[in-house]
This record gives C-alpha cells, sequence and structure tokens, in this order.
C-alpha cells in the first residue's frame, strides 16, 4: 500500500479528526488500544485521537527510558490530566540503559538499544498484560520517506520495512497521521484543543537524547546532553526556529581550566530552520547568542571545555547527528 | 634559570637581532649549527638570526613529516632562497605516520608520534652526520609558560621539562626567541627583512596538521584535513584574525547525499582573535562566511557530512583541539 501525502494546503483538519476517529473507532472495534506518548507533537496528536475515537478503551504510556528531558514525564502528565487524559509512567530506564551498553554504532543504536527494547520488553509486555491488541503510533509522512529512501531507520516503522509486527510482537500497529508532515500534525493538534506548548513545539526525536549523545549512551552522558539540552533549550525558545539541540561528542579536545590542562567534552549545538525536516538550513542566530550558549554550557555542565555551532545545511548533513 | 619575558612595547628589535646574532655566534664559536625551518614566524625568525651570525655554518633543514599544508615545503623553500638561506627538504613521512600508527590520546602523539621521532630519529641524525653541536629552536615565551603550567607539552621545550638535551639527544638546544611572545617575534621578523607572508603569518603549530586530527593520524585522515584547511584559509585570509584552522574529528554523523544516508566525517572550523595566544575569543565571522566554509567543505573534501564553528573562548577551550 503506498501512502499519499496529505499536504498542509489540502488539509481540512475538522475532517480529518473527524475521519481518522472512526476508523480508529472502527478497527479497534470493542477491544482495546494502548499507545505510548513521548510528549512530542506527533504522538500527542495521535493520543488525542485515540482518546476521541476510544475513550477509556485506550490505555496511554509514558514510557521514562531515562532518555529524557529535564523534567519531561512528569510535565506531560500534567498537561494530558488538564485535557482529560489518563498517562501512566513506566520506568524502564534499567532496561534501556543495560541495552545500549557497549554500543557506539547510531544504527545499533536506534535498533538494539531502543527499537527492539521499546517494542519487545517494555510495550510488547504491556499489550499483553493489558489485553489490547492494538498499538497506535505517531508514525509521519516524513519518517516513511526517509526510511523508504534508506537515509535513518526510524524506531517506528516496522510495517513500512516489511516486518509483520503482528507476528513479530504479538499486536497491530495504526498509524493514524501517516499522511501528515509536521506542519500539518501541528495543525491537527491545535483543532484538537492541545495547548500551544504542546502543538507549536520543536521536533525531539523518538529515541529522546540517545540520538544527541554520539557514543555509548550510559545514564552519566545523558546527564552531561540533558544539561546542555536544557540550556539550549532555554536559550533558543525565543529564535521562532524549527528545531534546537545539543549535541554531546564523544572525542575529547584539549581544554584549559584554572591554567591547567582540562581534556573535556565537547558539545554542539543545532538549530535549525526547516518547515518538514526534510531539507534544512542552519539559524543565522546572533552571534551574542552563540557565544551565550558556548559561555552557559562550558561554565554549568560538568567537563565541557568547547563548544560548537553547526553551519551545515541538511542535505549534506541531517537534523540529528546519531 | 628563569626565563623574563621581553613585552613588545619594551622591544628594541635592531639590539635584539645585534645581541642574539653574537649570542649565537659566541655560543657556536668556529662550531657548526643546524636547525629546522617549519615555514611558521617562530622558526623563520631562528632561522635568520642564525643565518646572519653564522652564515655557511648553519645548515637549515625542513623536515618533511608529510604534516605540512599543501604546497608548504616548496614555498618556504623558495621564500628563503630569495633571501639566500639555503634550506634542504628532508623528506622523514614514514618515519612520522608509523610512528603514529595506533595513537589516539592528543599527549601520545606528541610525544611518541612527533616529538621523539623529530628529535630521535630524524633530527638526532641529522646533527650527528653533519658534526654539528647546536641545534637552534624557535620556543617562544608562551610555550615555555603553558608546559610550566601544565596546559600542553610543547614539542620544543625539553630543557624546560628538565630534560638534559645534550645528554637525551646528544646535542645542544639554543633557543634565541625564548623571551618574546608572538607579536614582538613578528617584530623582529619584519625588521630582519622577511616578507609579510611569512612575519604576519597566522599561528601553525610544530607538529602541524597532527594536531588537526583529533584521534589517529594517518595519510589519508591528514589529507583531508589539509584539504580542509587550504578550504579555510583561502576564505578566512582576508578576516584579520588572529589563527584560522580546520580540525577532522573523529567522531562520524549522520548525513544524507543523494537521498541516501551517509555516515561521514565532521570538520570543525577555528578563528581566533587574540593577540599572544594566551587567551583567544572566536572572531564573530559574517554568517555568509561560514555558510560558504560549510558549502565549500563539504563539497569538496571526500566523505565530509558536516561543518561546525568553534564558539567558545580561551579558556575553557584551548586554540588547538588536539
Amino acid at each position: 500500500m503506498e501512502i499519499q501525502e496529505i499536504q498542509l494546503r489540502e488539509l481540512d483538519a475538522q475532517a480529518f479528526i473527524k475521519d481518522k476517529t472512526e476508523e480508529i473507532a472502527g478497527m479497534v472495534a470493542d477491544g482495546q488500544a494502548v499507545n505510548a506518548l513521548s510528549g512530542g507533537v506527533d504522538s500527542s496528536v495521535v493520543t488525542m485521537l485515540a482518546h476521541r475515537a476510544l475513550g477509556e478503551r485506550l490505555k496511554t504510556y509514558f514510557i521514562e527510558n531515562g532518555l529524557m528531558r529535564e523534567g519531561e514525564p512528569q510535565r506531560v502528565v500534567e498537561i494530558f490530566a488538564a485535557l482529560g487524559v489518563p498517562v501512566e509512567i513506566v520506568d524502564a530506564r534499567k532496561k534501556f540503559f543495560n541495552a545500549l551498553k557497549g554500543l557506539t554504532d547510531p544504527e545499533e543504536k536506534r535498533e538494539k538499544g531502543i527499537t527492539q527494547v521499546f517494542y519487545k520488553d517494555v510495550f510488547g509486555k504491556l499489550v499483553k498484560d493489558s489485553g489490547a491488541k492494538f498499538l497506535l503510533q505517531g508514525t509521519n509522512y516524513t519518517d516513511v520517506e526517509e526510511t523508504l529512501a534508506g537515509v535513518k531507520r526510524q524506531h517506528n516503522i516496522l510495517a513500512q520495512l516489511g516486518i509483520d509486527t503482528e507476528k513479530a510482537f504479538g499486536y497491530k500497529v495504526i498509524e493514524p497521521i501517516i499522511e501528515l508532515r509536521k506542519p500539518a500534525v501541528r495543525e491537527v493538534g491545535k483543532v484538537l484543543g492541545l495547548p500551544e506548548e504542546i502543538y507549536a513545539r520543536p521536533p525531539f526525536p523518538g529515541p529522546a537524547l540517545c540520538a544527541r549523545v554520539i557514543g555509548e549512551v550510559t545514564p552519566e552522558r545523558v546527564a552531561l546532553v540533558r544539561a546542555a539540552t536544557a540550556i539550549v533549550e532555554a536559550e533558543l525558545a525565543g529564535s521562532g526556529a524549527f528545531q534546537y539541540m545539543a549535541i554531546l561528542h564523544r572525542d575529547k579536545v584539549t581544554g584549559i581550566r584554572d591554567g591547567k590542562r582540562d581534556y573535556g567534552h565537547q558539545i554542539e549545538v543545532r538549530c535549525w530552520e526547516s518547515t518538514d525536516a526534510v531539507t534544512g538550513e542552519p539559524t543565522e542566530l546572533p552571534f551574542a547568542t552563540l557565544r551565550k550558549l558556548a559561555e552557559r554550557i562550558s561554565g554549568e555542565v560538568p567537563g565541557v571545555v568547547s563548544v560548537t555551532y553547526n553551519v551545515t545545511a541538511k542535505p549534506p548533513s541531517c537534523i540529528e547527528a546519531v
């Protein structure tokens, strides 16, 4: 089945919401469904659509994989509670960090460290325990395109890769926003009544901070990039950019602190102008902003002696480094 | 013996040249001396001082270590030939690359890959063959300070570390510009009649492109950073900055080329405002210049998918990454 994009200019959000709600209700019938909410636009919109379709027959989990941003799990639960959608936090930090141990290749990290743990160990079990036969997912049109093009294996795109999810993992995947790119997803989110904090939120990758750590992903290294991410998000919140991020390099570089050599970490900052993540340009940030980012990150994140700013477009860069 | 700095404002270049020329002539007496010329300001000034003091009794070598910039050995020999100073190119590329094989730690690269090879294998032999008992070196005051402070072990500062060079390597080291920082060295170079291309040249580290490669230094990786360096130097020649450089990271990052995933190299560009390399600020380059650098480097250097710009001051960064 070839998937056709619904472009923003042809999108009737009300009609889309009605269609998808009916479609989900029809597929699940009187069964149960589960979904994982990360707090990103995609999974938030899917949660709202499924909640409208299924009400109490939807069970929404927030998987705490240890790779989320500062305060993220609590904040997301709070926002959805205010919308009348109950969300359960599942602490799976140990499972993810155990699986990520020793992995350095980006594809291996995504596949063995995230995808397999997420679907098999964590989500497979939750679905089985819940008795649900349906999993809702926030796969979007850009994920489909990039996966088919062989650019990057998305963590949430099993069906597109020819994997029979029912056979492999014991449940069926429903992907209600697979025809939409990000701007259309945001529009649907807005019409669904999500707060601006959610529908206008810069994209954040499925593998979360795992995608922001080059080399091995350990709790210590995630803590470093989490602290840098909080600074970048605070400083660039008003930039109007499509997405901004901090990346912890594996390479160490020579620095100097208190007059002594300090062989320390490097953090790369990226800030993107883009509409759909398919192409992107680095944002022309004021130099004072870049200097402030460097001062704060090297001053506040332990061991960081160097901060760089990406100046390459996509292509040939990608939005994320990992 | 404690070394006292001669600051630029108190420097009488003519008197300094006269003093140092007499000092060198007095030390070497009727003996022979050798020196290694890299083409940087420091070793160029030392070459001119020693040439004035010793004439034909000075033997100047350009050690081709395989780590130099594009066309550098030929250009340096040409410039000094025009000044009446004969320079012999010594091809030691294999020795350096063999010693650098498998080394990734910056200190090990400097010590085992550069210092030991330079002094023992290459220069020790040249001195013995020449019968000279004196080696002239371009150690400057900043090198002394940083080495004593434990920031970085300079490749040319054995005596300061308490190593008896006569016992360890068989010859005596003369360091005529050890009391000067860079601006004073440039002034002396100008008065000595060196062309502006040399005396106003941005600093370039002793270990050359070895200092610009994070991780293992191989001929292939040096070729990549050499090509990126040529682009950075061409684009930033008119910037008026103190120093600018390209650094090849060991970390690879995800890129995209012709619609396919390309897991490729990252080049970091640094451009410094500084007077003496003790402290430094990143230069506020026009964003269009940064974008052009990224486009040229990712377009012209094979396998590069990402280019970043350093935005951190020294401290806590250092001028060089390695």
